[in-house]
């Protein structure tokens, strides 16, 4: 089995000024295919650093995987510290050339010496464009070991993980199969779907199982080791099919499918349309179904009605409702859903309307107090949900059993 | 000046299923009282790897920060391993028992052995009994120089590093100061941005400047080292100062400071409201607007109108305009902007059009291409983005542009 060792470079690393996520992004996408991460190491903007780190790390790993300090600027050291490391000078090189000045072009930023400079690349280095920035990933080889250098800007460096590095190591890290396969869940406390699956060793019957806590839901991983891809996919829909058997209903999807693209293709299917009014969520609902590409089929329209006066002026919500009841009510949240179902002449009218906080909660209506509402043919149904604090965290909570309710609706669970 | 090297320890964290959000916590603090921190390694639950990585750090480093592996399940071999490395073996401490025992009466919980093999410590270690939890803290003194240990969770490593490491070290570290600050940038370029401030040694005469790109704009970080705290602000004023004569109109916050932020602070001094029609941006501005405590006074309404019918019916835009120039020009963008604010009766209508992909872009209109529009007493003013592929990084640089233009109206830059 093949060993890795990822080093992030950075002097924004060592002052804590950001969280090093690199490392566990690329940790995570070699697991799945079955590299073996045994050492992570951050050093700074530091020549010296930078090559020691190099030399340690070249010695005992198969895979050596470098991120940070590519950029254009003075503080980007690492091309020249690869380039001493392995005694080598900088040549143009026409296909990452070509890929800096499709970039530029498409940000309409002019050619400069900092582009020029990231066209050169390592002599003995085989580059790989970056489709998504402007400096080039480096793999050097050695015997049976390779040296990646990316771009620590996380979505390239992500890009450049799962187009180049996760394919070129999948053919040359060996035999063993790893496989892994996630159940999403929401709506259900960790302790409760533990409890509800039952005895864990029935289920797994040699498998491993992580329980994965998010602001957003559970996640449930499942992970096999097997001789071979047959075998071990057999083992994973096994213990899938035996989750399911106890906990169906709160599973919405798998991999890293979110809950948007879920109720987006259910919607497709069913050739039904949404819109969305939303008070404390602010526009996140909006913003999570309109990350989907596509979603202009079915979402035609969001309204993010903070104050009262736009409650009753674009959802006709009753200055009555408000009045007797106040904006965060179970009448509030219906009259919202069923205002901009018919405002928008969809057949699915969504709304949320609570208290996000810090600020604006009482004994009666505390912080973190949301109620949900959905209008479609059959009526409105409302939910009331206690979300706790932190204005962010309520927010992605009130957004996600939003959609939970659009979900159970459609499929007709209670 | 005094060096530290954090050592982090879990499976977890190898294999990506955890991000390490320890180191920061940790290099942040001890950055404040002017240690630097020159190295960071993350190994697994593994003997031979922990004692591999304590001898490299207790050979360089004035102060040895190990997180994790203290608990008390079979995975746990950091007090094991400490006990090999300094050679010593463990004893029972009256103190750290003392605080177990409170802890677990606190929770309700039985003393075990696992309580006791908790109440057990180095020979010739210092504890620090745990404030939070069970597993306490170690220090190991050798000639100018500590080696600690903390448990992995967290809030109990935070409070014992706040609590204990810091007042500590803060007596032994000796006299140095550090400071950074950093300005927040958008809608320059890296390279450019690098050019227009020139000659860098002249601007910084000896501080340290880093550039750290993201998709929402370039922060610069200013670092000084100094002998007093005086010393030390007199020079990041002096670097800031002259880094804003060259680039004042780009820099639009300092320190963490978001630019929904800035541009709410700066709308509740004017005493002026905001009203946003969103199209390819769908709702991430209003979530942007809405993620700030207190936006309800100045941010009444948004509208998510993804459709041609949504921006006729709710925005008055003429359907004459779309027929002419289509969803996604500078005539449409202007009519949002136009119609939202009179629609919603705000000082200011801010409004996006465009393509964020991947499907429905032209050779005349590509994936990318966004028009911004403002509307405010003065007028409508609109420009042209061109942002390049990536979804939500469109809506990303969208929103940031959008919140841009806003705060250079309400400024008066061009």
């Amino acid at each position: 089995m093949m060993n890795a060792h990822i080093i992030t470079i950075g002097d924004e690393l060592l002052i804590g000024q950001v969280i090093n996520t690199n490392q566990a992004t690329i940790a995570d996408r070699l697991n799945e295919i079955g590299v073996d991460v045994t050492e992570m190491t951050t050093v700074g903007d530091d020549t010296e650093a930078i090559l020691a780190a190099f030399t340690r790390a070249w010695e005992s790993a198969g895979a050596v995987i470098v991120t940070g300090g590519l950029g254009p600027t003075h503080d980007d050291i690492t091309k020249s510290a690869v380039c001493r490391f392995f005694r080598t000078d900088l040549i143009p090189d026409a296909n990452v050339r070509k890929q800096v000045a499709l970039i530029l072009n498409q940000r309409n930023f002019p050619w400069t010496d900092a582009a020029e400079a990231q066209a050169m690349v390592p002599r003995n280095a085989t580059a790989f464009p970056n489709p998504v920035g402007t400096a080039p990933g480096l793999r050097f080889d050695g015997e049976n070991r390779w040296f990646f250098v990316l771009p620590g800007v996380p979505f390239e460096m992500k890009e450049m993980v799962d187009a180049w590095i996760v394919p070129f190591l999948r053919q040359h890290a060996g035999e063993n199969v790893i496989r892994h396969r996630t159940l999403r869940t929401t709506g259900i406390a960790e302790s409760l779907l533990a409890q509800q699956l039952g005895d864990l060793d029935q289920i797994l019957q040699g498998a491993r199982l992580a329980f994965l806590p998010s602001t957003m839901g559970l996640r449930l991983r499942i992970t096999v080791h097997a001789r071979t891809a047959g075998e071990a996919d057999r083992i994973v829909a096994g213990v899938e099919e035996r989750i399911r058997a106890k906990a169906s209903t709160y599973i919405y999807g798998t991999g890293e499918e979110e809950l948007e693209e879920v109720v987006g293709r259910m919607l497709t299917e069913r050739n039904m349309t949404l819109a969305v009014a939303e008070s404390c969520t602010g526009g996140f609902i909006a913003h999570r179904l309109t990350n989907v590409s596509g979603s202009s089929a079915y979402f035609t329209y969001g309204a993010v009605t903070y104050s009262n006066e736009s409650k009753m002026n674009i959802l006709d919500v009753p200055s009555s409702v408000l009045g007797a009841h106040g904006a965060v009510s179970r009448e509030t949240a219906e009259a919202m859903a069923a205002g901009i179902r018919k405002k928008a002449g969809t057949d699915i009218g969504l709304a949320t309307t609570g208290i996000a906080g810090p600020t604006g909660g009482s004994p009666e209506k505390p912080v973190g107090l949301v109620w949900i509402a959905c209008a479609d043919a059959a009526g409105v149904v409302s939910v009331k949900f206690m979300f706790g604090e932190g204005r962010l965290r309520v927010k992605e909570r009130a957004s996600q059993s939003a959609l939970d309710l659009v979900r159970r609706r459609l499929l007709g669970i209670e």
